[in-house]
């Protein structure tokens, strides 16, 4: 059970061949790794089932399924117990570091979630409701204490992206991943993450405050990518004041953060940025 | 019902601040539109179901739709009979154009299919299964027509994510979607589309063709970004014979390119490309 070697890094070596304009020669490169991730819940007097797959890359993965449950508010920093990796008798060795189970102090309500929503679930539908209001009874439903202190002025937000790619590890082996961080007011970094998945990042910086029982709820969260609707909901769900984005916001990532009072950022770099909220 | 005004646009106007060095100055901005699209599926003596749910850039809905179930195997070419707005008497009006419903000549199964797996639904694990092999079961439940064509040479494919953006509308306005196309061995473009969703933009190239009677079995997917495994699945499934990233090819991406014989290349751009299988 303790192998290690088993464990899936975040990298692996491979065999390439590069094509330029003067010739192709044969070398090897570092692809990022992404493989699947169940998270399974339990409490106290109920077994535990599945309540979400994601493609991700291998490590954190307590704090990506911590966060997780953070952003669609089931979990709370008090409420879990403890977070193990599957031990099923049928577990294929491969997968062993692959199923991860949360166990939570008591009775979750998953039932009438919107688990999965914004990763294009079968489980939820849209028929009938105004999507920026079904999302706002989500992020009611997570009762995630909101930031109350000041925000990143424009001058600290322009050195965000930098701050963040400064704490990068595997992107500069790869090329090929997404990061996202937790900065204070004044530009201090908190937490950076990296995942092949731009979720996966943003769940893993939330769950990682919430394994150190605090609260995911800060100044600012910072993005490698563009700023969708589903980045937006989990920045509101923990309670974060504002989300910067190196690429684009989306429009309703932008109409449920002025719904919900979340600032964003967009097109961030050194010489500029622009406030869409 | 003709009301063409509800139809959500591939983005919207909204006022922004920017902040750059030298001060700050109001101005308006455009953003990539991003809305629910539910997909229903019916079939004769079959009430309507739905299958999924995804956040997307309006436009080529039904082309994502019949790309979407294509992908997935339920849908082909000849199996497709029609694919309609819904006209449901409970649907909000602002959601008339978020609901599509494809209807097949016969019945589809799709109670055992990996639907949505890769999007991160709840509907399926991977326990105890390797998942490039469940990957795989899926691939060839699509019984797609394998590309026997040529493929393009390194040459050609250095060329290709320029080909792909002198096709793209509305990432000039915006700079934030993510594009897709299908070209020929010759480096001919075919089909170009756009989505706030990289793997929308995929099932919106595939549906093109599955809509026009065509096999989506191509020589060549060129992607804007990143080639996760998700996009190497949907390439798989449709028959493409080559995908071809902007951006890094993930390592599961890889794994099941080299198992199913798909060539991917990754880092592409005008000086250089890499051969990744």
């Amino acid at each position: 059970m303790n192998d290690r070697a088993r464990r899936p890094g975040p990298t692996v070596r491979t065999r390439v061949r590069e094509f330029g304009a003067g010739g192709e020669r044969a070398r090897e490169d570092r692809l990022a790794t992404e493989e699947p991730l169940e998270i399974r819940l339990a409490w106290p007097g109920s077994a535990a089932q599945r309540v979400w797959v994601t493609m991700r890359t291998p490590g954190h993965d307590f704090e990506l399924a911590a966060g997780f449950l953070t952003h669609e508010g089931i979990a709370t920093p008090s409420s879990v117990h403890g977070i193990a990796y599957c031990t099923d008798v049928d577990l294929a060795p491969e997968q062993e570091f692959n199923v991860v189970t949360v166990t939570l102090t008591g009775p979750a309500d998953i039932g009438h979630r919107h688990t999965g929503l914004s990763a294009g679930s079968s489980a939820c539908g849209v028929c009938g409701k105004d999507s920026v209001t079904a999302v706002l009874d989500l992020v009611d439903a997570a009762r995630a204490p909101r930031w109350a202190g000041p925000l990143p002025s424009p001058d600290v937000v322009r050195g965000l992206p930098e701050a963040l790619r400064a704490g990068q590890t595997v992107f500069s082996r790869t090329g090929g991943v997404h990061a996202a961080g937790l900065f204070t007011a004044d530009g201090e970094r908190l937490v950076v993450r990296e995942d092949v998945g731009r979720h996966n990042a943003v769940d893993k910086v939330t769950g990682a405050r919430v394994l150190a029982g605090q609260s995911p709820a800060e100044a600012c969260l910072v993005v490698s990518g563009r700023a969708g609707f589903e980045l937006a909901q989990k920045a509101i769900a923990a309670g974060i004041g504002s989300m910067v984005a190196v690429g684009a916001p989306s429009s309703l990532a932008v109409a449920l953060a002025r719904e919900a009072g979340l600032a964003v950022f967009g097109f961030t770099r050194e010489e500029r940025t622009v406030r869409y909220t």
